[in-house]
């Protein structure tokens, strides 16, 4: 195996870029006390101006709570050093929970000779640490947590982030403030306990990704009755980029919103790439193992091995994985069904698996090792991602007859994870037309049993090239409303080229939007009360909130600029699209005093009239408003 | 009235920036020959390279028909001289119909006042032209012809732009090659004739906006059986603009996919700008005549009356707008509805009116005088817009009783319109979270019988002011495929401030996208023509075919180039997200020949066994694929 860039170490100087370490403008971390001294959950709350009234008088506006995904990195009281990773949250948790041990040497052979080798020493992530793996026998899966009915410190700190913190009574309120959704079959209550976070995850329906491995984590659920989560895809390839811009990338998505990041590096080093990234994230990673066990047979996919795949499970799994999408769906007898296709198997791992079946005219080792796999995932908590290896790669290959005979295979895999109790979602496509999208989503509830769906996209056009994070952003929404749980981000440089930070960034811009119109839509506890805080605030010109507010502060706040550049155009009652005489939010404020006072007059009025009348007069004219 | 910029001359070299003029890549201009010698359909294709067969031979792709709003711009054979205008294409079919004439003066007091005045010789355009109105007592709407039967020659013309061109013959094996769509109720034939164009239009479920003074356009349709239209915003602001930009706005808007252009200046000299606008635009041209009547009675919306807004319809309509929005369906009774909302009235046309009723204690003078502003469109052909000014202007107020009793009223108008045979569409929302969509659509098709509806978005969240192209692109989607007629697009500045050439490519490239999405949602023939022949580009890896293809090619080709800018890369059979090793494209035709190879040798085995078990032999073993 020819590696090229061994000897280009690291820079000394390795760190985060001050941009993604910025706290966003004007926002707090506030941390609310869970049930325990040590669940403290993270939240970041905009810090909001008030509101002048006409008479002058100032009413303040509360703070506005948003879910965060940034982690410490946002947080001015701590201090970032990327060569020590991040404070391990959740360790305590695991310890306490005695079904795991402390390995003396990483179980994965790839793993030993890789640590023996002193030409990788400066590009290797420089804290020792021994991995962890469930006691022998034992299943340390939040699966098998919830199934015994324990609610776990996870599903505590879940259920007080998809409620942002707020208290039931506080959430009563706000819910009232906001449309009533159309759910469309979810069951979404008012008001996330932790008992309902453990009786989804016991019923199958949501997961939380959290490798024992991975104690650096934020906890976070992925399920049809929660928020819409978004996954951003990093990674370097053979033809271009670096450790250092896979760590960078990593905090940049997550500061844009990433609440996963799948780490898809298919060049040099991944191994090591791999854990800067892990102990660097404050959100899930996952990974497809497939990619780095074809690196080690020379890029070959008829010499891939259930033993090499193996070994590359176990070496990923412990360095903290938190997800494995797995392309045990396809299976051999799936593969003519492509033949006719416009754009054949299009996925990656699909179409490995598709060469090393038809090479050895064999089922995927994927699919009878279905069981071998669950073994190794529970024993540190592993979540399945079933992959889609055979989705459509083209609105003409949408919904054919190859993409649902593997999605009903990867329902009968995610009936055997449960029965493992392995916790498992599943993944979807791909390129599909608005009108055929709810059929992905039925089909999927229906044989995945409502395990969590996973989508890319789906684009909804092929004509776009160089804007397919909206072509495929309009799918997203569509089925993030539907029911999918997590949606996987598509950036502009999709089908073109690798993205750069500023291309992780609009990908990430096109899927926060699609994920909350779909939380919207859905009619989540509380997902409206930004909107009607922006709202508020632009309705009073309060420039400035709006930008703290945005998605994108910096952008709103660039945008405005261009314009209307001066501090006291921030505070001015119009904008620069109408300019001072024509706003219509200031004439229609005028309205509505106007109609305030005409109210007062007409009451006045007919309150008059009506004395009048009943003195006997005649001379009555109805006064209408 | 001041005006402040009197004095500043349009540069001598007006002209529209070489950017706006180059063809576009690989494409032609096909003309094709209509009924008569006059009736030449432009249409654009898109030259492919041909496929290299495995066997070395090379197979042609025929090239592919796209629907182009671009008119003479990007034609290589004419020279745009934009102080001349453009060729008025429909000048014959106009005065053979001999109910109009050509009148000595402009009817309009402000036109003649306007005109009269040396100092703004430097701002006007230098063609002399005199205005076009019906003979006393005649229609020459569109509407009046197709409801007389009466095929007009811009029916027949946007027949075959509807269809690109293509031949009965031909849609029929296009259509084959196509998801059948849903289209939820809209009745969208295979073929679009002349005979269904007319009926459509005779039935007010579609418009051709067409005034007689705006001879200049290629004729286009609107309506819910007809291809998704995008409509741009452009025009200067108090604030900001000129005159050569604005020109040069609508010119780069039709080149990115306009199909109408809406001028809403506001500021100076708005007059003039039309007038430079109208007689260089191969598209509509909307406007709002309520802005140029504020600006008239200096901004005092009390100070508004029928008088001085009639002229201002006469003023616009001589110089050729196609379409007017007109606030006349909020009443003085809907006011108080709004009272209560989080963001009032944000429609700057309602806020102006809700002003002048409140301040007059009337109802809205367009309400009243609606029927003498038919007499006006007829006269001209120009259509209504009737104007959504309760449109919600935030997700809180979406789809409340003011929005809604206005809707009403639109439909009560449309009625009255169409009994005058006036051309009518009506307008629509604003902010909607997308599971209210849907009852928006349901609702304008009951109220208004189906007249077609024309929205703003509608923006599907509030929270990402910067991204509001791609917050509303959604709704427009969605909307597109319910069955909205035309999509008003929403730029990255919405919210924030002016846009600029850049803002306005990217709002049309979102909108673009969304009425494509709509189209193959539902199922509109040939629609799909364009993301197969993009799709078979991409598996077969050619490059340069997709970057053409592509809504944007420029972008499409730039981003490739950032990673891979050899032109070498350009035939590569990878790409830079895979590299060489791992390309899923590449694989999957090496398993396409392997299945087939595979076919092959289980035919022959089978036959082999078929014969060896009509020997009599019981060792036959069954092959599996």
């Amino acid at each position: 195996m020819a590696k090229q860039s061994f000897a280009e170490p690291l820079s000394e100087s390795l760190q985060v870029s001050e941009l993604s370490l910025q706290p966003y403008p004007a926002s707090e971390k506030v941390f609310i006390q869970g049930s325990r001294p040590d669940l403290k959950v993270a939240q970041r709350q905009i810090l909001l101006s008030p509101t002048r009234l006409a008479d002058g008088r100032q009413e303040n506006n509360p703070p506005v709570r948003v879910y965060d995904t940034s982690g410490p990195y946002t947080d001015p009281d701590v201090v970032i050093d990327v060569k020590q990773g991040l404070q391990p949250l959740r360790s305590g948790w695991i310890e306490e929970r005695s079904d795991s041990e402390i390995l003396k040497h990483f179980s994965s052979a790839y793993t030993r000779v890789r640590d023996a080798n002193i030409t990788l020493e400066s590009l290797r992530f420089n804290l020792q640490r021994s991995p962890r793996r469930a006691l022998p026998g034992r299943n340390v899966s939040q699966l098998w947590y919830a199934r015994q009915g324990i609610i776990t410190p996870e599903m505590e700190y879940v259920a007080w982030r998809e409620n942002l913190g707020l208290s039931e009574q506080q959430m009563a309120s706000v819910v009232k403030q906001q449309h009533r959704g159309d759910a469309l079959g979810a069951n979404i209550p008012n008001f996330i306990t932790p008992e309902f976070v453990r009786s989804e995850i016991a019923r199958g329906r949501a997961v939380i990704p959290a490798n024992i491995n991975h104690p650096e984590t934020e906890p976070m659920i992925i399920g049809r009755n929660f928020r819409t989560k978004v996954n951003a895809n990093i990674g370097n390839s053979a033809v271009t980029s670096s450790i250092e811009e896979e760590v960078e990338k990593m905090v940049w998505a997550t500061r844009w919103g990433a609440d996963t990041v799948m780490d898809l590096s298919t060049g040099d080093n991944i191994h090591e790439t791999r854990e800067w990234i892990i102990r660097n994230s404050p959100v899930p990673i996952g990974t497809v193992p497939l990619y780095q066990a074809l690196e080690k047979c020379g890029g070959v996919a008829e010499d891939l091995s259930w033993e090499l795949y193996r070994d590359t499970l176990i070496e990923q799994a412990e360095q903290g994985v938190d997800y494995f999408t797995i392309h045990a769906g396809l299976r051999l007898a799936h593969i003519p069904l492509t033949a006719d296709r416009v754009t054949g198997i299009v996925s990656r791992g699909g179409s490995i698996m598709a060469k090393w079946c038809l090479a050895h005219h064999q089922e995927n080792f994927l699919y009878t090792h279905f069981e071998d796999i669950c073994d190794i995932m529970k024993a540190y908590d592993v979540c399945f991602s079933l992959g889609d290896g055979l989705r459509p790669g083209s609105i003409a290959d949408a919904n054919d007859a190859a993409q649902f005979a593997e999605l009903k295979t990867l329902g009968e895999l995610t009936k055997i994870a449960w029965a493992h109790d392995v916790q498992t979602f599943v993944e979807g496509p791909g390129h599909v037309p608005m009108h055929m999208i709810r059929e992905n989503m039925e089909l999927q509830l229906e044989h995945c049993q409502e395990a969590p769906f996973y989508t890319l996209g789906p684009l909804t056009t092929d004509i776009a090239p160089g804007y397919d994070h909206f072509t495929s952003g309009i799918g997203a929404a569509l089925i993030g409303w539907y029911g999918c749980a997590m949606l996987c981000y598509v950036t502009p440089k999709e089908h073109l080229g690798l993205p750069d930070k500023d291309d992780v960034k609009q990908g990430l811009m096109a899927y926060r939007i699609a994920a909350h119109a779909a939380d919207l839509a859905k009619g989540f506890p509380a997902a409206q009360l930004h909107d009607n805080a922006m709202s508020k605030a632009r309705f009073e010109f309060r420039w400035n909130d709006q930008f703290n507010l945005a998605l994108d502060p910096d952008t709103a706040r660039q945008y405005h600029d261009e314009t209307l550049p001066k501090e006291g155009h921030k505070v001015a009652h119009f904008c620069s699209m109408c300019g001072p005489k024509f706003c219509s939010m200031k004439i229609s404020r005028e309205v509505q005093e106007y109609a305030a006072q005409q109210t007062a007059t007409d009451q006045a009025m007919q309150q008059k009239a009506e004395e009048f009348r009943q003195q006997g007069s005649e001379i009555y004219h109805e006064v209408s408003v």
